[in-house]
């Protein structure tokens, strides 16, 4: 049997650097079934200079942008597109995306991503202090970073194609995390997974915020769609998402109407993971998003049916912390500490459901955690949930 | 007779980017006239990385920078230079313009362009909320903003050159306002037209705000120059401005004294047309900028008569809203609200004119027009001209 | 006798870029000792783009940063290591230095380099207005601007190689400085030159502060290294830094405690040159960093003992200011002022003393200084010397 084959694309410390590359089975073992591992820098508009490392594993293509941070930019399994439509032609590099606006919203000049990481030191709404300094701008700073690292991998025993990269979000007198990401995709599997170990590499303390924003618009989130998960607690953010509660799980037809956030504590299985579920109208197809619940305790549904020239889209959000200013999120207790050398490891896996029997399966598996608890929906933003 | 040739340099939604090219009679209909079409990126400096489409029409040369929201960087016709000696060495690639400076006029590190769009959600002198906090920096991002899509082509049956640029100003949450760009020059021609349509992508009304900076140093803009223009109403903005208005078609000496600027509504033609014209001394040569009168209602004259080292430059800026902070312009009806889907067309013709024969001509058209009515010139600045 | 040698690297005025090099003996002179001149863009990570010359005279390797205003990122010289481990992965492009972040401190996201010019329209520390307003982020512009010309040159008389940069700090109705930066290094030499002219491009006065911040970490900046100088005057800046006085010219154990600095003004030879040295410990290797004390009428001590993972490092920093916020320093008459087209120049001499021997003969140089003098080493922060 071949081992497993490994090929650095980038390795500043050793000043190594592949501008493209293009793998296949001849590379690794010729009777593995047909995949590919693509890399190239995109030219032209916001994108120019941005790497990507696009994967197919013979079902599902994957572009994943080292230069964000190892973020995931689309994806697709036959006809099902992950991913949506923002008003922006991304992949944006960083260099368009201005964070340190005045609005504190700069960031979502490069808000355009299937899975974009909100974190490291802070994630959530801006925050400005008393001095009316903004400290905190929108979501963080680890989306805008490129990695220094960045290798791939074929395995032929596992049949798994990994794709690893190491982004730093450090300086001086700051906190200093770094982030490993590893992405991995059986080859002719219909889903991946995301293995993220972030490290505190600081001989001081450092904070953590963490918040996957995985997005999804049409064909999936569309008005008559619906969102799934095994719920154990359910609180609206605002007044707006408490006039969603009634149709808490449906998406609404598109409106200029505030967004609807939810947040929730799901249910887990023995295994410690939860399920969650975008459905298309008539369950024909969708997306699941599962994670481990011991590693994420919280999860945000963002609802925002605006008309799709504005971008009807919508969030499967797994979190440590909840999308508020750091502040709030502190006097709750829900900012992590690392210490000194400490490493947490985060597991996502992400499906593409191409039929309407992988639909029922999902929400079977949905159903079954369900039973473990009643759910407790709340009517009314709560205290300790948002800021009153 | 050979069908209209078009090259696409630039597509991102395409995957497609052109490095570089040079094209030239032989790509299209050797009987043409010699000129040049040529696409490169710049290197060093604060240009590097600058995407540059560089015309040659057979007696205009032009410099159009995609990456600068499709702003012109320099022309020349003959030994006429249009453009000015900026302190910067430009063009400048976006990222080396601090626009989020708390200044409010990082703008400036990137202004050294013969022509650059002022917009488009908002143009002008910077502005802070009544919480100091930033919201408006001077003149608004599109020319620092990059063109998704840029194409040229050749028609030998109308011997037009063009130059097709689009860029979005666009994101989540915000206006999404798209700029589409043809510059187009007949071969042999010592003028070339813009026209500008801009498009609200959005399906939610959106704010345009435009002013075209064109600008002019040596040696067309120099101690003895004038200025020439139909006037209806001439407005100076300020004291520095109304103690000018006996000389305000005159360029001064070089000094260190503030900038003078005037505004002004213009007499049309029945083609809905006005004409405004710099002469250097002794009129031998100029610059002539036409436009649309019903397109632009108004027109700034800038005087910045700084020694040459700071930059003795002019302004001739045809505009739909003069250059004051976007609040007291909103509350003076001049911003424009474009309905979804709408798109406003913006056409501007620039003339080198080589000859005392061609300025001659020119300030023909223009005394030609000021006969339609006697001009109003006031000498001090008026309510709904400027704050008070 | 060959002529000395010289290659434009960049030259945006000449529309000249020279991508990569890589010069040597046989490129001049056969006869010459081994050396090498070499040209390249580093790829990937936050240094993705950046533009470095490395050198090698035989003796020491340099890598200068025309991206990075012509700053020194490392050097080494046998086994001494000159600079330092940040936790950035540098040199890091300007575009991934947010200094216009509201903290003002921004400029450290790109804080990894031996030897970082702060200046020139301001250094030290960052300042806002009483309107809240960040007018001077930290240590100013020039380390984050790109050099608009560079050359090498090899002179085989004298048996110098050199790299000249040209970088500008200019902009519309602001400061217009031009540093032009030539660093020579004879073939064999564990030392070179740093010789930088500042000249003032503006017709109008200009403002000018400037401090050379030279950084070393291990092994030369580890527990039990030691500082020396001739003092004239030692002035701890604050309360920390008094505390430090008994122990000023010592490198204590790591710690998570503040910064300690010092101010001094040296003691000068009849040339008007003075040296400055850090020794490793037991004075087995070092680095002694010497100047012309007219240039630079003081000195900065900077001594941030953390532990490794977070920074232990020094800087050795002549100075024409204090890195105190800029208002503080034009009250006290530090802030320089270059009448138009006023050129001021400031030479540092930097060695790699790689030997017992070479510390002890820069220990005797500075004796010989302090000869001069008996020191007046203040016990607390002086008035004039750091606010009060």
């Amino acid at each position: 049997m071949t081992q497993k084959k490994t090929w650095t694309l980038t390795d500043v410390d050793r000043d190594a650097y592949v501008s493209s590359c293009n793998l296949g089975p001849a590379d690794v073992d010729r009777d593995l079934v047909p995949f590919s591992i693509r890399k190239r820098t995109l030219r032209g508009g916001v994108r120019d200079g941005v790497d990507v490392v696009e994967i197919d594993n013979g079902a599902l293509k994957l572009a994943v942008v080292p230069t964000r941070g190892m973020g995931i930019h689309r994806a697709s399994c036959g006809d099902v597109q992950l991913g949506w439509q923002s008003p922006v032609h991304g992949p944006v590099h960083p260099r368009y995306v201005p964070q340190d606006e005045a609005s504190g919203i700069g960031w979502l000049s490069g808000f355009d991503e299937f899975l974009v990481r909100c974190g490291l030191e802070y994630c959530g709404a801006p925050e400005w202090n008393d001095a009316g300094k903004l400290i905190h701008p929108l979501h963080g700073r680890i989306a805008n970073l490129p990695a220094h690292y960045v290798e791939v991998s074929v395995d032929p025993a596992t049949r798994e194609l990994e794709v690893v990269g190491i982004v730093d979000e450090a300086r001086m007198f700051s906190n200093k995390l770094r982030l490993k990401s590893t992405l991995r995709a059986t080859l002719g599997s219909p889903s991946f997974t995301v293995t993220d170990e972030i490290t505190n590499l600081s001989s001081a303390p450092g904070e953590l915020e963490l918040l996957y924003h995985i997005n999804q618009g049409a064909p999936l989130a569309v008005p008559g769609s619906r969102f799934a998960a095994a719920v154990q607690t359910l609180v609206p953010k605002d007044a707006a998402a408490a006039r969603d509660i009634p149709t808490w799980s449906k998406y609404p037809p598109a409106a200029h109407a505030p967004e609807m956030v939810h947040f929730f504590e799901l249910l887990a299985g023995d295994d410690g993971w939860t399920k969650t579920m975008l459905a298309a109208p008539g369950d024909k197809q969708g997306l699941a998003v599962s994670f481990d619940r011991r590693q994420f305790p919280l999860f945000t549904l963002w609802k925002n049916p605006l008309p799709a020239a504005d971008g009807y889209v919508t969030g499967l959000e797994p979190c440590i912390n909840l999308p508020h200013v750091k502040s709030f999120e502190k006097s709750q207790g829900r900012v992590a500490v690392l210490q000194p050398g400490e490493t947490r490891r985060f597991d996502i896996r992400i499906e593409a459901l191409t039929t309407p029997d992988a639909v029922a399966k999902s929400q079977a598996e949905i159903d079954a955690l369900q039973k473990r608890a009643t759910p407790t929906i709340h009517q009314e933003p709560q205290r300790g949930w948002s800021p009153m």
